[in-house]
């Protein structure tokens, strides 16, 4: 509706109040060249007032050049009569708002970035056409807050089959991607001064939703089999404790099944819960796959996946397996926050399961990730020879390179840059800071054979130049 | 990936293995009749065992007549060889899950939803597959929490021309529904303790939202012109004061110029913010179009929009206004919320306005609510003649039924539901009860002509023929 506010008690003529209102309007550019103003019909309807006001109010405009147009073929903004400026630069519809690493041509090694340039479009976007004109119209109005049965039917039958998780579809939440499940998680269970045992190093961001309730985090130390359960403070009582077994992030370990069951002990002992972070372990290079956490003690362990590796990011869809204790408490959450998530994504990505396209998209981006994978430690190989040593690599989207004599410092991520090329460093996530400084996450999902072998180039360069040339002028 | 548990150290077979699992996993129905098995060739690659373990495997269970299939043509789970019962009941695509209104033949009045059989699928079908194929593949990546640029520029000129809503791009943060932007709200702003004032009677979600941080309620009568703004205590200090001024919900007034200026000046002098809600002024069909409080102190007040009553809830599509003072901290609150609202869908969107289909939708259905508002309106006139007061009827899908003998009881509200009709009571969302007992909201949006009629001559038989008869009866 076009609208402009019309005041009968002021004593300027209607003619007037429309006709200035509209002028003002182009003027500033809110109504801008080329934009089709409504007929005179549907204006007077809509302002309540006779259609003579809007005709005359047009002629008006037609006549000083605001407008053009002829009987019978609408009514236009005319070109050149926008003085102001509004600070709202006009974007034309999908004009490539690349990021600066593609402005910049830096190569990142950003890590759990999916490969972009694969997300399966023509198959999702039928799909979700589809659903959008086959579903009953009762799917478009408001839905329950666990989300729709269908995707949790689906997924609980491919979670038992491809990663060990026991649950029936009652005891699945919908979230709006793993970030939702995990905020959930805190509002749910943590309140100030609560602990919670958590990895160390682990997202930084994690730390954050964790301790904004107030709750007070215990790092755990890890190594290259993740958490080191022995290390596990026993004095505590703690909410709950978060674990990266599959995959631990940042240094990608895989939990072995005896720090596995001293976890579950610890867990049973302490009366707490688990909470299993499964981001990315659908990826896996090496070895046999490894089951779940949840499939151990499902009473006790929050399962927590997201379609963002697999999929994509941009699609918001995650979930959360909970004990049936706290399910109705999660839904209740859920139902207050942002009462569900919007259902005929939900139902698009249901079918895409349904018909067998997530688990032949997971094996092709397998394939092309475990060659991504080899490239990267080639060119580190090649590079770096016996100066870098790689680990975490056996699932996932990114490896941990560690290198012998160099600090990974925020000065020289920035010397990096300058050679076109970002990292991330292993420090930034840790909660007791130093022991990991000479580490760096390499993130190679999103990234194609030849970027990788040039950005570990940039990376050799840069320290043979610069960095090292540097340090040894300081010495 | 087809994923089962491969245990070396075990001293059984990994022939047996294999065997023994997929086989249980038929029993148990978690590989269904007709499912396909993976190739041995890739169940071998993705269990890390030779191809003949898994040839053997299959040759055992082909045998038993757990599975069937020719050479080359695939490997298919058999009929008949499901036992136990994993209470996770199939649900075939579809199927029509329906409300128990549709199942029990009960017509609804349920505020707040829209015409669900005249959301607009096709064209909204059609976007979204064009945008999920043309758009670049930085947008299946991480976005920003503030949401796309794209819809953010086209709704802050569509909300100027048709709200009189003033904001630059960066002041709109897009949200998972009008939910999630009260909740952010509630987080940015609330602590334990403070005081927001709030209409009364106001929706009961709202009042749970506000309060769960500890915040305390501070309620202001509402008459048929919306809040009674001299009602306000002059010595609290409020946060905020929580609005709905174009159609106060539920009663359904729009606030006066003069109690909007009563507002900012209040909220000037206690230095606190205004939350506007404008959840559906769109449909308006008496007098010229209201503006916005926003308009009127863009520094001072919050706004709130929805798509959920112009196209549909399940989208879970909001947005805020904020003043500049708030955005940062407000994106900040979305990242740890859940990152962003989807990528898609928000383009989606941004074309659906852009193309001119928003307000030609909005234009087309509010001459169906226009009419189904006023059988709504002449179906009370007939059967209750002049023992109903209409009100809150200027603009919505809703409007006020005040009766002039019935006070609406749960009891009362259960024996029109053995009548098959639903209303929902005005006093449920009294924060003060007592004043609005006679009073029932009734939504017409998604109610057809017919079922409008037939739903207020259900009223009237039921409170004839029961509800009457046992007040006399008790008398």
């Amino acid at each position: 509706m076009f609208w402009i506010p019309i005041d009968r008690s002021r004593d300027i003529p209607l003619i007037r109040q429309v006709y200035e209102q509209i002028r003002t309007k182009i003027l500033r550019g809110e109504l801008q060249a080329g934009e089709r103003l409504p007929s005179t019909r549907e204006l007077a309807s809509d302002l309540q007032v006779s259609r003579n006001v809007i005709l005359e109010a047009y002629e008006q405009l037609h006549a000083e050049g605001f407008i053009e147009g002829r009987q019978g073929a609408g009514t236009y903004v005319a070109e050149g009569a926008y003085l102001e400026d509004l600070n709202c630069d006009s974007l034309s519809f999908f004009e490539d708002m690349n990021t600066e690493n593609d402005r910049d041509n830096i190569i990142s090694f950003r890590s759990g970035i999916p490969a972009l340039d694969l997300f399966p479009r023509k198959i999702w976007g039928k799909l979700s056409q589809q659903v959008c004109i086959e579903t009953p119209h009762s799917i478009f109005g408001y839905d329950h807050p666990e989300g729709r049965l269908e995707l949790r039917q689906i997924l609980s039958r491919y979670l038992l089959r491809t990663r060990g998780v026991r649950c029936h579809p009652n005891q699945l939440v919908i979230t709006s991607g793993a970030t939702q499940a995990l905020s959930l998680i805190a509002r749910l269970l943590l309140s100030q001064g609560d602990q919670v045992v958590m990895e160390d190093p682990v997202t930084h961001e994690i730390q954050s939703i964790f301790s904004s309730p107030g709750a007070e985090l215990c790092p755990v130390p890890v190594d290259e089999h993740g958490m080191k359960t022995d290390l596990i403070p026993q004095d505590i009582k703690p909410k709950f404790m978060f674990v990266t077994p599959s995959h631990q992030f940042p240094l990608g370990g895989t939990l072995p099944i005896q720090r596995r069951i001293q976890l579950i002990h610890f867990a049973r002992k302490a009366d707490c819960y688990i909470v299993e972070d499964d981001y990315d372990s659908e990826f896996r290079y090496q070895g046999a796959p490894i089951s779940s956490l949840q499939g151990l003690d499902p009473d006790r362990v929050i399962y927590i996946g997201t379609f963002s590796k697999i999929l994509s990011p941009a699609l918001r869809l995650g979930y959360l397996v909970l004990p049936p204790s706290l399910t109705e408490r999660c839904r209740h959450l859920k139902w207050f926050t942002d009462l569900h998530t919007p259902s005929l994504e939900q139902l698009t990505l249901a079918r895409f399961i349904q018909e067998g396209h997530l688990e032949r998209h997971i094996s092709k981006m397998k394939k092309v990730y475990r060659r991504r994978r080899e490239t990267l430690i080639n060119a580190l190989d090649t590079y770096f020879e016996n100066k870098v040593t790689v680990s975490g690599d056996s699932t996932g989207l990114h490896l941990i390179a560690e290198f012998e004599d160099i600090v990974f410092t925020d000065q020289v991520l920035d010397k990096l840059l300058d050679y076109r090329v970002r990292v991330y460093s292993v420090e930034l996530h840790a909660n007791r800071k130093g022991a990991h400084q000479n580490k760096i996450i390499l993130g190679y999902g999103n990234l194609a054979e030849e970027e990788i072998t040039e950005g570990i180039r940039r990376i050799k360069a840069a320290l043979d130049n610069d960095i090292k040339k540097a340090r040894r002028q300081m010495c």
